[in-house]
């Protein structure tokens, strides 16, 4: 999945997120809580894109620092993202029992420990970005900008929130405002956050954090419209209805808001002011501007 | 019951963060995720005796430190308790409708919002103290050493680790090492960080920092010692049966392993330990002295 959307330097920093993360993961074969850790790394492993760690990484190069330094934040915004997963796939949630073509944590661990272990990552995440032994090189200042980051992004003005609205509205009326909200909480603020970790990393200033913060959100509100043109014109070729003609699962989406046209304009215009953001950073930016074009264009 | 417990000075920090707590829970009667903050704000009201933010700020103060300073730090300390309260009382682990008296938060207000509003509580923890708005005049490094305190002792390796431990134990047979390892866990742990997180805030020495960590890990394994005994008697009272003669609910404590006696003596033991520790203190510990007692010969 990773080869047709990334150009090689991303390519490169998928290649080197997949090979950190583990080390990054309680590992002890004799803990008595052994299982936990086990169910930890269950969750993040087969983990697809790996956008968000991706993105930490090429804006902190971007910006001009050292991605080596940037990597156990960017495995924090990855165990961040897996944790959020977990807890949505439960059954009082989304009770989802498929998660990346094999089961969820709860379906292959019990409930009670998917709870525990989705904790567990996010405690992690924090842990691991504060660790004095991974902030070598890196200002006291910079480390907690990038940590205030993470923690805004994903609790309940981020991602929680939105995950929250995500529940709070189903089955009832939604209109562009709140979906836009709904989403933005959900997965944008992370796309955001991952993007302005990277420069804080690399000491970057408030321009380029801006702009960096801006690419982050109009990426993650395109990805999610572009899930659901997919989500909807798979289950409507499926089901042989024409697409956006109902709301799926009692959730809104930009499908039942707009249909697949508009919905599929919005997320172009979306890219195009991320790409347009990308400009204060020159042509080191070119691996993040394709990476927008392909996920706009992107199947699954 | 804070008035049974608590000398003045630990009184008086009781009452100072009853008056800060909310305001650092997010609050925006606007917000159409609302609700997700209202059962935030449920979890941590009614809080009882809280021990461990008022540990925080006696350490702060006993080290020299400014308590005002330690305020966000000690209300994280709060939150992430009743984070894991929010979520140790969900269906699927101990299944307790009930807490401190009244409904707990999946009994009011739903599973699934419940598992949200517990890892929000989480985040919002790391949130504000990392939020250079709380935390002004604290060094940096200070800052980082209690944030990084706090996430081991509330992850894989400490309270969430003990959870699972308890979950992964229950109608199991249980020695005195994983009982201990367990209760180390899910109640010591947390008690062990809120005390270095007041030194770390007040930037005390190693040998300080030792003998608070010590302090806390011996309160923190005796109260749970004591409830234990609490809970033994009230039910063999109740059932008309000799303490200490089976397993409560499937779960071993120190009751069930040692007896009534031999519990109450390890008890003591431990507080007498925790005293000890308070020696490089010298008398400006005095507090700290008598609420290990106190805790020791409490009714509930």
């Amino acid at each position: 999945m990773g080869n047709q959307l990334y150009s090689p330097v991303l390519q490169a920093h998928l290649s080197d997120v997949e090979k950190a993360l583990p080390a990054y993961l309680p590992q002890d074969n004799k803990a008595p809580q052994q299982l936990l850790y086990e169910i930890m790394s269950y969750a993040c492993e087969a983990g697809g894109k790996r956008l968000r760690p991706v993105l930490v990484l090429e804006f902190c190069r971007v910006c001009g620092g050292d991605t080596a330094r940037a990597m156990p934040f960017a495995c924090a915004v990855e165990m961040i993202h897996s944790y959020s997963l977990v807890h949505d796939d439960l059954p009082c949630m989304d009770n989802s029992s498929v998660r990346r073509g094999r089961l969820s944590a709860h379906a292959a661990y019990g409930e009670a420990m998917a709870v525990l272990a989705g904790d567990a990552l996010l405690n992690r995440a924090f842990e691991i970005i504060l660790d004095p032994a991974n902030r070598s090189g890196i200002p006291e200042e910079y480390a907690l900008r990038a940590a205030y980051e993470l923690a805004g992004a994903s609790g309940a003005g981020g991602m929680v929130g939105g995950q929250a609205l995500d529940l709070l509205y189903e089955n009832k009326p939604v209109d562009l405002d709140i979906l836009e909200k709904l989403q933005h909480g959900k997965t944008a603020a992370l796309f955001e956050a991952a993007c302005a970790v990277g420069c804080h990393i690399a000491g970057a200033g408030a321009e380029k954090l801006t702009a960096a913060r801006e690419y982050g959100m109009q990426l993650g509100m395109s990805f999610q419209i572009v899930d659901d043109i997919l989500d909807a014109t798979a289950t409507s070729e499926q089901l042989g209805k024409p697409a956006g003609s109902d709301i799926e699962h009692g959730k809104a989406t930009y499908v039942s808001l707009l249909g697949v046209k508009a919905a599929a304009e919005l997320a172009k215009e979306r890219v195009q002011k991320a790409v347009k953001a990308l400009s204060v950073f020159g042509n080191k930016a070119d691996a993040l501007c394709d990476l927008a074009f392909a996920l706009l264009k992107r199947k699954k």
